[in-house]
Protein backbone atom coordinates (compact mmCIF):
# COMPACT_ATOMS: atom_id res chain seq x y z
CA UNK A 1 0.00 0.00 0.00
CA UNK A 2 0.57 3.44 -0.27
CA UNK A 3 2.22 5.49 2.14
CA UNK A 4 2.30 9.65 2.70
CA UNK A 5 3.84 11.34 5.23
CA UNK A 6 1.83 14.56 5.31
CA UNK A 7 0.17 17.64 7.05
CA UNK A 8 -3.65 18.14 7.23
CA UNK A 9 -2.24 22.02 7.03
CA UNK A 10 -0.02 21.39 3.88
CA UNK A 11 -1.86 22.03 0.71
CA UNK A 12 0.64 19.60 -1.22
CA UNK A 13 0.02 16.91 1.15
CA UNK A 14 -4.17 17.80 0.56
CA UNK A 15 -3.47 18.01 -3.18
CA UNK A 16 -2.07 14.29 -2.98
CA UNK A 17 -4.45 13.17 -0.39
CA UNK A 18 -7.20 14.38 -3.10
CA UNK A 19 -5.38 12.79 -6.55
CA UNK A 20 -5.28 9.41 -4.47
CA UNK A 21 -8.68 9.16 -3.48
CA UNK A 22 -10.38 10.44 -6.95
CA UNK A 23 -8.37 7.53 -8.31
CA UNK A 24 -9.55 4.97 -5.30
CA UNK A 25 -6.56 4.51 -4.13
CA UNK A 26 -5.74 3.61 -0.71
CA UNK A 27 -2.62 5.48 1.56
CA UNK A 28 -1.58 4.40 5.10
CA UNK A 29 -1.23 8.43 6.53
CA UNK A 30 1.31 9.44 8.84
CA UNK A 31 1.51 13.14 9.75
CA UNK A 32 4.75 14.75 10.09
CA UNK A 33 5.37 18.05 11.82
CA UNK A 34 8.14 19.74 9.21
CA UNK A 35 9.49 21.98 11.29
CA UNK A 36 10.62 19.82 13.53
CA UNK A 37 13.34 17.86 11.63
CA UNK A 38 13.01 14.63 12.42
CA UNK A 39 15.96 12.41 11.24
CA UNK A 40 14.17 10.06 9.81
CA UNK A 41 11.97 12.53 7.86
CA UNK A 42 15.10 14.15 6.84
CA UNK A 43 16.24 10.81 5.24
CA UNK A 44 13.40 10.55 2.99
CA UNK A 45 13.61 14.25 2.42
CA UNK A 46 16.37 16.40 3.01
CA UNK A 47 14.19 19.59 2.00
CA UNK A 48 12.18 18.88 4.74
CA UNK A 49 8.96 19.59 2.69
CA UNK A 50 5.88 18.07 2.32
CA UNK A 51 4.72 15.47 1.78
CA UNK A 52 6.45 12.39 1.13
CA UNK A 53 4.72 9.25 -1.24
CA UNK A 54 5.98 5.84 -0.75
CA UNK A 55 5.54 3.44 -3.37
CA UNK A 56 6.28 -0.47 -1.90
CA UNK A 57 9.70 0.16 -0.65
CA UNK A 58 10.34 2.28 -3.40
CA UNK A 59 12.43 5.85 -3.04
CA UNK A 60 10.65 8.56 -1.35
CA UNK A 61 8.60 10.69 -3.78
CA UNK A 62 9.12 14.45 -2.74
CA UNK A 63 6.70 16.99 -3.18
CA UNK A 64 3.11 17.75 -4.35
CA UNK A 65 4.17 18.10 -7.75
CA UNK A 66 6.46 15.08 -8.16
CA UNK A 67 3.67 13.03 -6.35
CA UNK A 68 1.10 14.10 -9.07
CA UNK A 69 3.56 13.17 -12.10
CA UNK A 70 4.15 9.84 -10.83
CA UNK A 71 0.29 8.90 -10.12
CA UNK A 72 -0.51 10.93 -13.73
CA UNK A 73 2.15 8.37 -15.32
CA UNK A 74 1.08 4.95 -13.03
CA UNK A 75 -2.21 5.44 -12.29
CA UNK A 76 -4.18 8.40 -14.43
CA UNK A 77 -2.60 7.48 -17.40
CA UNK A 78 -4.97 4.31 -17.58
CA UNK A 79 -7.96 6.03 -16.22
CA UNK A 80 -9.56 7.19 -19.72
CA UNK A 81 -11.89 9.93 -19.14
CA UNK A 82 -11.21 10.09 -15.20
CA UNK A 83 -7.63 11.12 -16.15
CA UNK A 84 -7.08 14.32 -13.73
CA UNK A 85 -4.83 15.73 -16.54
CA UNK A 86 -5.30 16.89 -20.20
CA UNK A 87 -4.47 14.15 -23.01
CA UNK A 88 -2.38 16.67 -25.18
CA UNK A 89 0.92 17.64 -23.81
CA UNK A 90 0.28 21.30 -24.57
CA UNK A 91 -3.23 21.18 -22.74
CA UNK A 92 -1.31 19.59 -19.79
CA UNK A 93 1.14 22.56 -20.01
CA UNK A 94 -1.92 24.71 -18.73
CA UNK A 95 -3.10 22.23 -15.86
CA UNK A 96 0.56 21.80 -14.74
CA UNK A 97 1.30 26.22 -14.82
CA UNK A 98 -1.80 26.46 -12.46
CA UNK A 99 -0.82 23.26 -10.42
CA UNK A 100 2.34 24.96 -9.86
CA UNK A 101 0.73 28.83 -9.05
CA UNK A 102 -1.35 27.43 -6.37
CA UNK A 103 1.63 24.79 -4.76
CA UNK A 104 4.10 27.20 -5.34
CA UNK A 105 3.29 30.84 -5.85
CA UNK A 106 0.07 30.76 -3.98
CA UNK A 107 1.60 28.66 -1.40
CA UNK A 108 4.90 30.64 -0.92
CA UNK A 109 2.79 34.00 -0.50
CA UNK A 110 -0.08 32.98 1.35
CA UNK A 111 -0.86 29.74 2.66
CA UNK A 112 2.20 28.88 4.04
CA UNK A 113 2.49 31.91 6.05
CA UNK A 114 -1.03 31.71 7.31
CA UNK A 115 -0.74 28.30 8.65
CA UNK A 116 2.60 29.01 10.03
CA UNK A 117 0.99 32.11 11.98
CA UNK A 118 -1.82 30.55 12.71
CA UNK A 119 -1.34 26.90 12.95
CA UNK A 120 2.26 25.91 13.56
CA UNK A 121 3.65 27.96 15.70
CA UNK A 122 1.00 26.86 18.74
CA UNK A 123 2.96 24.29 18.25
CA UNK A 124 6.23 25.31 17.85
CA UNK A 125 8.53 25.55 20.50
CA UNK A 126 10.87 28.85 21.01
CA UNK A 127 14.24 27.08 19.42
CA UNK A 128 11.89 26.12 16.32
CA UNK A 129 10.60 29.47 15.11
CA UNK A 130 7.00 29.91 17.73
CA UNK A 131 6.39 32.70 19.71
CA UNK A 132 3.46 35.46 18.75
CA UNK A 133 2.14 35.62 15.62
CA UNK A 134 4.29 37.91 13.23
CA UNK A 135 0.90 40.46 12.52
CA UNK A 136 2.81 42.08 9.11
CA UNK A 137 2.97 38.22 7.96
CA UNK A 138 -0.46 37.74 8.49
CA UNK A 139 -1.75 41.22 6.68
CA UNK A 140 0.48 40.51 3.94
CA UNK A 141 -0.72 37.43 3.59
CA UNK A 142 -4.24 38.38 3.76
CA UNK A 143 -3.94 41.04 0.82
CA UNK A 144 -2.22 38.29 -1.77
CA UNK A 145 -4.90 36.47 -1.00
CA UNK A 146 -7.36 38.43 -2.34
CA UNK A 147 -6.05 38.65 -5.39
CA UNK A 148 -5.57 34.49 -5.89
CA UNK A 149 -8.90 34.32 -5.00
CA UNK A 150 -9.37 36.60 -7.74
CA UNK A 151 -7.75 34.51 -9.92
CA UNK A 152 -9.41 31.37 -9.55
CA UNK A 153 -12.43 33.59 -9.70
CA UNK A 154 -11.70 34.45 -13.04
CA UNK A 155 -10.55 31.23 -14.64
CA UNK A 156 -13.86 29.81 -12.96
CA UNK A 157 -15.89 32.52 -15.09
CA UNK A 158 -13.94 31.58 -18.44
CA UNK A 159 -13.68 28.10 -18.05
CA UNK A 160 -15.83 24.58 -17.11
CA UNK A 161 -12.74 24.16 -14.62
CA UNK A 162 -9.86 25.94 -14.23
CA UNK A 163 -7.59 24.69 -16.44
CA UNK A 164 -10.15 23.91 -19.27
CA UNK A 165 -13.06 22.16 -20.26
CA UNK A 166 -12.48 18.68 -17.57
CA UNK A 167 -11.44 18.38 -13.74
CA UNK A 168 -7.75 18.34 -13.80
CA UNK A 169 -4.98 18.71 -11.48
CA UNK A 170 -5.18 22.67 -11.59
CA UNK A 171 -8.95 22.26 -9.75
CA UNK A 172 -7.55 19.79 -7.01
CA UNK A 173 -4.21 22.24 -6.50
CA UNK A 174 -6.00 25.11 -6.16
CA UNK A 175 -9.18 23.41 -3.99
CA UNK A 176 -6.64 21.66 -1.77
CA UNK A 177 -5.19 25.27 -1.12
CA UNK A 178 -8.50 26.83 -0.70
CA UNK A 179 -9.66 24.19 1.36
CA UNK A 180 -7.02 24.70 3.97
CA UNK A 181 -7.77 28.95 4.02
CA UNK A 182 -11.20 28.05 4.28
CA UNK A 183 -10.99 26.19 7.59
CA UNK A 184 -9.22 29.22 8.73
CA UNK A 185 -11.89 31.55 7.58
CA UNK A 186 -9.62 33.46 5.81
CA UNK A 187 -11.80 33.56 2.66
CA UNK A 188 -14.61 35.73 1.53
CA UNK A 189 -16.21 33.72 -0.42
CA UNK A 190 -19.28 36.26 -1.13
CA UNK A 191 -16.78 38.99 -2.91
CA UNK A 192 -15.94 35.85 -5.32
CA UNK A 193 -19.69 34.24 -6.40
CA UNK A 194 -17.74 32.23 -9.14
CA UNK A 195 -14.92 31.11 -6.98
CA UNK A 196 -17.66 29.85 -4.28
CA UNK A 197 -19.56 28.19 -6.89
CA UNK A 198 -16.79 26.28 -8.39
CA UNK A 199 -15.37 25.28 -4.68
CA UNK A 200 -18.84 24.21 -3.90
CA UNK A 201 -18.86 21.63 -7.06
CA UNK A 202 -15.04 20.58 -5.55
CA UNK A 203 -16.76 20.29 -1.89
CA UNK A 204 -19.18 17.68 -2.66
CA UNK A 205 -16.44 15.13 -4.36
CA UNK A 206 -16.35 12.08 -2.35
CA UNK A 207 -12.48 12.34 -2.51
CA UNK A 208 -13.04 15.76 -0.31
CA UNK A 209 -14.85 14.05 2.53
CA UNK A 210 -12.40 12.99 4.77
CA UNK A 211 -10.78 16.42 4.67
CA UNK A 212 -13.76 17.89 5.86
CA UNK A 213 -13.91 15.77 9.27
CA UNK A 214 -10.59 16.24 10.24
CA UNK A 215 -9.81 18.17 12.54
CA UNK A 216 -6.56 20.59 13.70
CA UNK A 217 -5.72 20.71 17.19
CA UNK A 218 -5.89 23.77 18.90
CA UNK A 219 -7.84 25.37 15.88
CA UNK A 220 -11.55 24.59 15.53
CA UNK A 221 -12.55 25.10 11.64
CA UNK A 222 -14.67 27.97 10.27
CA UNK A 223 -18.58 27.37 10.74
CA UNK A 224 -19.78 26.91 7.61
CA UNK A 225 -16.09 24.34 6.56
CA UNK A 226 -17.27 21.45 5.95
CA UNK A 227 -21.31 22.69 4.87
CA UNK A 228 -21.86 21.73 1.11
CA UNK A 229 -24.03 24.67 0.71
CA UNK A 230 -22.52 27.40 2.64
CA UNK B 1 10.17 27.71 -35.08
CA UNK B 2 10.06 27.78 -30.94
CA UNK B 3 10.47 31.11 -29.37
CA UNK B 4 11.59 31.57 -25.72
CA UNK B 5 11.26 34.31 -23.43
CA UNK B 6 14.36 34.56 -21.06
CA UNK B 7 17.47 36.11 -19.52
CA UNK B 8 20.98 35.06 -19.56
CA UNK B 9 20.77 34.95 -16.12
CA UNK B 10 17.87 33.25 -15.02
CA UNK B 11 18.77 29.41 -14.17
CA UNK B 12 15.34 27.93 -15.40
CA UNK B 13 16.33 29.61 -18.45
CA UNK B 14 19.33 28.40 -19.10
CA UNK B 15 18.12 24.88 -18.55
CA UNK B 16 15.24 25.17 -20.68
CA UNK B 17 17.88 26.45 -23.65
CA UNK B 18 20.34 23.38 -22.66
CA UNK B 19 17.62 21.25 -23.03
CA UNK B 20 16.49 22.33 -26.53
CA UNK B 21 20.34 22.21 -27.14
CA UNK B 22 20.61 18.84 -26.42
CA UNK B 23 17.32 18.01 -28.52
CA UNK B 24 18.66 19.25 -31.52
CA UNK B 25 15.93 22.27 -31.21
CA UNK B 26 16.49 25.80 -32.89
CA UNK B 27 14.71 28.09 -30.80
CA UNK B 28 14.04 32.35 -31.37
CA UNK B 29 15.49 33.67 -28.33
CA UNK B 30 13.90 36.89 -26.93
CA UNK B 31 15.29 39.06 -23.73
CA UNK B 32 12.78 39.82 -21.30
CA UNK B 33 13.54 41.78 -18.09
CA UNK B 34 11.04 40.26 -15.65
CA UNK B 35 11.07 43.34 -13.24
CA UNK B 36 10.14 45.61 -16.02
CA UNK B 37 6.80 44.19 -15.76
CA UNK B 38 5.97 44.34 -19.72
CA UNK B 39 2.62 44.64 -20.24
CA UNK B 40 2.80 42.06 -23.15
CA UNK B 41 4.78 39.86 -20.89
CA UNK B 42 2.18 39.78 -18.05
CA UNK B 43 -0.36 38.67 -20.70
CA UNK B 44 1.54 35.36 -21.57
CA UNK B 45 2.98 35.07 -17.62
CA UNK B 46 1.09 36.65 -15.28
CA UNK B 47 3.30 35.41 -12.45
CA UNK B 48 6.01 37.59 -14.40
CA UNK B 49 8.83 34.47 -14.13
CA UNK B 50 11.02 33.14 -17.03
CA UNK B 51 11.22 31.36 -19.27
CA UNK B 52 8.14 31.48 -21.07
CA UNK B 53 8.07 29.06 -24.25
CA UNK B 54 5.82 29.20 -27.42
CA UNK B 55 5.73 26.39 -30.11
CA UNK B 56 3.87 27.88 -33.25
CA UNK B 57 0.89 29.81 -32.54
CA UNK B 58 0.28 27.96 -29.33
CA UNK B 59 -0.76 28.82 -25.70
CA UNK B 60 2.26 30.08 -23.56
CA UNK B 61 4.38 27.30 -21.88
CA UNK B 62 5.45 29.15 -18.60
CA UNK B 63 8.83 28.08 -16.48
CA UNK B 64 11.62 25.93 -16.29
CA UNK B 65 9.86 22.61 -15.05
CA UNK B 66 6.71 22.68 -17.22
CA UNK B 67 9.14 23.50 -20.21
CA UNK B 68 10.91 20.68 -19.37
CA UNK B 69 7.61 18.53 -19.30
CA UNK B 70 5.91 19.34 -22.31
CA UNK B 71 9.93 19.07 -24.02
CA UNK B 72 10.07 15.65 -22.63
CA UNK B 73 6.49 14.80 -23.84
CA UNK B 74 7.12 16.20 -27.31
CA UNK B 75 11.08 15.39 -28.03
CA UNK B 76 12.40 13.40 -25.19
CA UNK B 77 9.91 10.41 -25.07
CA UNK B 78 11.13 9.55 -28.85
CA UNK B 79 14.91 9.98 -28.51
CA UNK B 80 15.35 6.62 -26.57
CA UNK B 81 18.98 6.30 -24.94
CA UNK B 82 19.47 10.46 -25.92
CA UNK B 83 16.00 11.15 -23.30
CA UNK B 84 16.95 13.25 -20.78
CA UNK B 85 14.49 11.79 -17.95
CA UNK B 86 15.41 8.53 -17.12
CA UNK B 87 12.38 5.52 -19.03
CA UNK B 88 10.37 4.08 -16.04
CA UNK B 89 8.13 6.34 -13.70
CA UNK B 90 10.07 5.72 -10.52
CA UNK B 91 13.30 6.81 -11.83
CA UNK B 92 11.87 9.91 -13.46
CA UNK B 93 10.89 10.89 -9.35
CA UNK B 94 14.39 11.53 -8.65
CA UNK B 95 15.40 13.47 -11.45
CA UNK B 96 12.22 15.38 -10.85
CA UNK B 97 12.65 16.06 -7.20
CA UNK B 98 16.56 17.55 -8.04
CA UNK B 99 15.45 19.15 -10.92
CA UNK B 100 12.65 21.15 -8.80
CA UNK B 101 16.01 21.16 -6.36
CA UNK B 102 18.17 23.21 -8.31
CA UNK B 103 15.08 25.72 -10.43
CA UNK B 104 13.11 25.84 -7.08
CA UNK B 105 14.79 25.77 -3.98
CA UNK B 106 18.37 26.51 -4.90
CA UNK B 107 17.03 29.27 -7.01
CA UNK B 108 15.29 30.70 -4.01
CA UNK B 109 17.79 30.52 -1.24
CA UNK B 110 20.32 31.45 -3.65
CA UNK B 111 21.05 32.07 -7.35
CA UNK B 112 17.62 34.85 -7.50
CA UNK B 113 19.34 36.69 -4.75
CA UNK B 114 22.47 36.77 -6.24
CA UNK B 115 21.40 38.01 -9.25
CA UNK B 116 18.75 40.24 -8.43
CA UNK B 117 21.47 41.64 -6.12
CA UNK B 118 24.53 41.80 -8.55
CA UNK B 119 22.98 42.49 -12.06
CA UNK B 120 19.43 43.15 -11.87
CA UNK B 121 20.13 45.91 -9.46
CA UNK B 122 22.58 47.15 -12.01
CA UNK B 123 19.77 47.90 -14.28
CA UNK B 124 16.47 48.46 -11.92
CA UNK B 125 15.05 52.13 -11.73
CA UNK B 126 14.83 52.48 -8.04
CA UNK B 127 10.94 52.18 -8.18
CA UNK B 128 11.40 48.87 -9.66
CA UNK B 129 13.90 48.05 -6.84
CA UNK B 130 17.06 48.89 -7.92
CA UNK B 131 19.57 50.70 -5.78
CA UNK B 132 22.94 49.95 -3.71
CA UNK B 133 23.05 45.79 -3.38
CA UNK B 134 21.83 44.51 -0.11
CA UNK B 135 24.77 43.30 1.73
CA UNK B 136 22.76 40.97 3.75
CA UNK B 137 21.06 39.56 1.77
CA UNK B 138 24.37 38.22 -0.77
CA UNK B 139 25.85 37.22 2.82
CA UNK B 140 22.72 34.77 3.48
CA UNK B 141 22.93 33.25 -0.41
CA UNK B 142 26.58 32.71 -0.09
CA UNK B 143 26.57 31.12 3.40
CA UNK B 144 23.38 29.02 1.23
CA UNK B 145 25.43 28.06 -1.66
CA UNK B 146 28.41 25.97 0.33
CA UNK B 147 25.46 23.73 1.46
CA UNK B 148 23.93 23.45 -1.68
CA UNK B 149 27.61 22.88 -3.57
CA UNK B 150 27.75 20.43 -1.06
CA UNK B 151 25.14 18.45 -2.18
CA UNK B 152 25.64 18.58 -6.07
CA UNK B 153 29.52 16.88 -4.66
CA UNK B 154 27.97 14.75 -2.60
CA UNK B 155 25.50 13.69 -5.57
CA UNK B 156 28.26 13.21 -7.79
CA UNK B 157 30.01 11.14 -5.38
CA UNK B 158 27.56 8.54 -5.02
CA UNK B 159 26.51 8.18 -8.63
CA UNK B 160 27.67 8.63 -12.43
CA UNK B 161 25.39 11.39 -12.91
CA UNK B 162 23.28 13.25 -10.49
CA UNK B 163 19.77 11.03 -10.57
CA UNK B 164 21.28 8.21 -11.41
CA UNK B 165 23.31 6.29 -13.86
CA UNK B 166 22.90 8.19 -16.89
CA UNK B 167 22.61 11.95 -17.69
CA UNK B 168 19.44 13.87 -16.94
CA UNK B 169 17.29 17.13 -16.41
CA UNK B 170 18.49 16.46 -13.11
CA UNK B 171 21.96 17.40 -13.98
CA UNK B 172 20.92 20.13 -16.48
CA UNK B 173 19.43 21.88 -14.14
CA UNK B 174 22.14 21.98 -11.45
CA UNK B 175 24.36 23.08 -14.30
CA UNK B 176 22.57 25.97 -15.65
CA UNK B 177 22.16 27.32 -11.48
CA UNK B 178 26.16 26.88 -11.19
CA UNK B 179 26.92 28.55 -14.77
CA UNK B 180 25.14 31.36 -13.59
CA UNK B 181 26.87 31.36 -10.01
CA UNK B 182 30.37 30.25 -11.84
CA UNK B 183 29.88 33.50 -14.17
CA UNK B 184 29.70 35.34 -11.03
CA UNK B 185 32.82 34.05 -9.72
CA UNK B 186 30.86 33.17 -6.61
CA UNK B 187 31.78 29.38 -6.14
CA UNK B 188 34.61 27.66 -4.78
CA UNK B 189 35.59 24.65 -7.05
CA UNK B 190 38.42 24.07 -5.17
CA UNK B 191 36.35 22.59 -2.42
CA UNK B 192 34.42 20.31 -3.34
CA UNK B 193 36.46 18.78 -6.36
CA UNK B 194 33.70 16.23 -6.78
CA UNK B 195 31.58 18.81 -8.08
CA UNK B 196 33.93 20.31 -10.42
CA UNK B 197 34.70 17.21 -12.07
CA UNK B 198 30.75 17.26 -12.66
CA UNK B 199 30.99 20.70 -13.85
CA UNK B 200 33.68 20.13 -16.21
CA UNK B 201 31.84 16.69 -18.00
CA UNK B 202 28.77 19.23 -18.41
CA UNK B 203 30.67 22.25 -19.37
CA UNK B 204 32.54 20.33 -22.54
CA UNK B 205 28.96 19.24 -24.15
CA UNK B 206 27.91 21.34 -26.89
CA UNK B 207 24.59 22.48 -25.69
CA UNK B 208 26.61 24.77 -23.05
CA UNK B 209 28.56 26.66 -25.81
CA UNK B 210 26.46 29.52 -26.17
CA UNK B 211 25.86 30.21 -22.59
CA UNK B 212 29.76 30.27 -22.12
CA UNK B 213 30.28 32.86 -25.04
CA UNK B 214 27.48 35.19 -23.99
CA UNK B 215 28.00 38.40 -21.99
CA UNK B 216 25.87 40.23 -19.53
CA UNK B 217 25.71 43.90 -19.78
CA UNK B 218 28.21 45.78 -17.12
CA UNK B 219 29.36 42.48 -15.50
CA UNK B 220 32.63 40.56 -16.71
CA UNK B 221 32.77 36.75 -16.23
CA UNK B 222 34.74 35.05 -13.63
CA UNK B 223 38.33 34.95 -15.43
CA UNK B 224 37.96 30.79 -15.63
CA UNK B 225 34.02 30.85 -16.92
CA UNK B 226 34.76 29.72 -20.12
CA UNK B 227 37.71 27.71 -20.13
CA UNK B 228 36.84 24.02 -19.77
CA UNK B 229 39.95 23.12 -17.75
CA UNK B 230 39.40 24.96 -15.01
Amino acid sequence: MLKLHHHPMSAASRFVRIVLAEYGERVELFEEKPWERRREFLALNPAATLPVMIEDAGPPIVGGIVSGEYLDETRGAFQRDKRLMPDKPIERVEARRLTEWFLGKMDGEVTRYLVKERVFKLDMAPAEGGGPPDASAIRAARANLKHHLRYVAWLAESRDWLAGPRLSYADLAAAASLSILDYLGEIAWENEPAAKEWYMRLKSRPSFRPLLTERVRGVAPAGHYAELDF
